[in-house]
């Protein structure tokens, strides 16, 4: 991305080991973020041209002397952050908070350095096909992500719960409640299409209407009170308004959008008696098991990419999620 | 309180049975609240005289038709918001979010109406002594208070905290940590005798030193990490600023301070991975374990009243507490 709106295939030179912890990954398959698009659209502060990208499934092409669990040939998944999976934080369950964590960029690409290798990246057993490729590639992010706003908002068998956003995230937000045993799903959407998938995904109940309006449907639609579970997956203030007031009193809002522009207040948050927990998701912590769902063919989170494209076509896919044309677009990088 | 800072002991009319589920209690002990003190001190919005005090132990004098689990001579203890403890949000253990609570007030005073009585009050076993009294008196509001904050801070076995706060509350949640089995406990307070009682109370630790002095201090103290579980104990922006930065990613915050100008970024909290949870203590759910443990004399939360008055010198125990002469002051109303 060399500024908000311009987004271009550049050739660069090939990443190679910098560390004895970094492997090398010829990328499979990659993806465009929801959260890329604040900074195309200028929403985000931009300072220099950036290699973009943080969701990838490749297959080892190289490892350092370090690296014990991986060998090249392995098929592999990653997180939008490196993290060692061994500091205190990581044993927590926190691998986005990793005391070594270093954020990913750059996965846009055929070729990908990820350091920390082995706490990072998790083989799959054998070779995916197609649908299990892009549901690996929804792993490396949206549904891990989705995932954690669930795990946040202490979705369990029998829980209501409803999802604030219709993006990947939100979507697979639907499907991962329905995985954890919800009994009542209740999806905001206003998009057709997006509705579908969520049906599809799980969702029992749809509310298209939005702020006010949603808020009170919502509340009558759960006796009064708001649902325990909430999962926000937007990060903007009505978004997030909108969650805090379907959620009843000790009930739990889990929060994955980026947060951008919220606020709360202290008073607001004390009388409501809600739990918050969010923020860039584990996704390292969900991966062995939704990895095997996937190749087990149990569920198929890459529904939620309704846009292929060539990697050389990467503006387009941009452009296409900016528009709302697509919800999500997957990236195929050149054959090696 | 006919004003800021303006306390005046008055005769009323005696409090009488206005609903079938109301009850009337001849008071044996009440006392001024942290709380009352933002009135006092003019920092809360004041736009009329009212009848203070939300703490309260006594006798049953009178009860309603419906009331079916107290007699007249019963001892009881009840919380700050009357609740019918049977809606689906008392039975989820918030009592104080009850779709019928009512906010108690005017129980600085002889006698006091409890309405929703069944649900509100808990009678005690025999016939408490002056220091179970004075335990009783402090499970009506701030150990119960206390108690939320170390829940809410999902204090267990083993745990290491930190209490933000040496008033009544912090104090307790000081000893309700270590009745949950923390093995550390880390309080941060300024003043000798409130470190005298926090080291009765369990604290390991005590850590003088506020603002970033102090944060570093506590950080250092746990890893570089900060601690699993904190509770925060004032209720202003310095002291929760403090209580989030001493919170490590993936910890619990407990927050039981009435928020007075107090704001999240969305962006610190999204980027934190901290769980936030506090409000008004649910203290109705805690009432019959505290108030066994207190009549078995286990533990002696009464310890923070160091100052005893007849109601009749009200003012002075505000003066007292403003002032911090006082932790926290008893009243007793003269024998009927």
């Amino acid at each position: 991305m060399h500024a908000p709106g311009d987004i271009r295939v550049e050739e660069l030179s090939d990443p190679s080991i910098q560390e004895p912890t970094d492997a090398v990954l010829r990328l499979s398959a990659t993806c465009v973020c929801g959260s890329d698009l604040w900074r195309y659209r200028g929403e985000d502060a931009f300072s220099s041209p950036q290699h973009m990208g943080h969701e990838y499934v490749g297959v080892v092409e190289e490892i350092g002397s370090a690296v014990t669990t991986l060998r090249p040939g392995d098929v592999v998944v990653g997180s939008f952050f490196a993290s060692d999976n061994t500091c205190e934080i990581c044993r927590a369950g926190y691998q986005t908070s990793c005391v070594h964590r270093q954020l990913m960029s750059g996965a846009q690409s055929e070729l990908l350095r990820v350091p920390l290798a082995d706490g990072t990246l998790v083989a799959v057993e054998g070779t995916p096909d197609d649908t299990q490729l892009r549901g690996l590639l929804a792993a490396s992010d949206v549904f891990g992500t989705g995932w954690f706003g669930a795990r946040a908002a202490q979705v369990g068998p029998g829980s209501t719960v409803v999802v604030v956003g219709d993006g990947a995230v939100g979507l697979l937000a639907v499907l991962s409640a329905k995985l954890m045993g919800a009994e009542r799903i209740i999806a905001m959407s206003r998009h057709a299409a997006r509705q579908e998938i969520a049906r599809e995904f799980g969702a029992t109940d749809i509310v298209a209407e939005r702020g006010e309006e949603g808020v009170e449907l919502v509340r009558e639609m759960t006796g009064g009170l708001g649902a325990p579970s909430v999962i926000e997956a937007v990060g903007t203030q009505a978004a997030m308004s909108q969650a805090f007031r379907v959620t009843r009193a000790g009930g739990h809002l889990g929060f994955v959008g980026v947060s951008h522009g919220v606020t709360f207040e202290g008073r607001d948050l004390f009388m409501s008696h809600v739990h918050l927990h969010g923020g860039p998701a584990p996704v390292r912590d969900y991966l062995p098991d939704l990895t095997s769902r996937i190749m087990a063919k149990e569920i198929n989170p890459g529904r939620v990419f309704d846009l292929d494209l060539p990697l050389a076509e990467a503006a387009e896919a941009y452009r296409a999620m900016d528009e709302r044309r697509a919800v999500k677009a997957l990236l195929r990088p050149s054959a090696p």
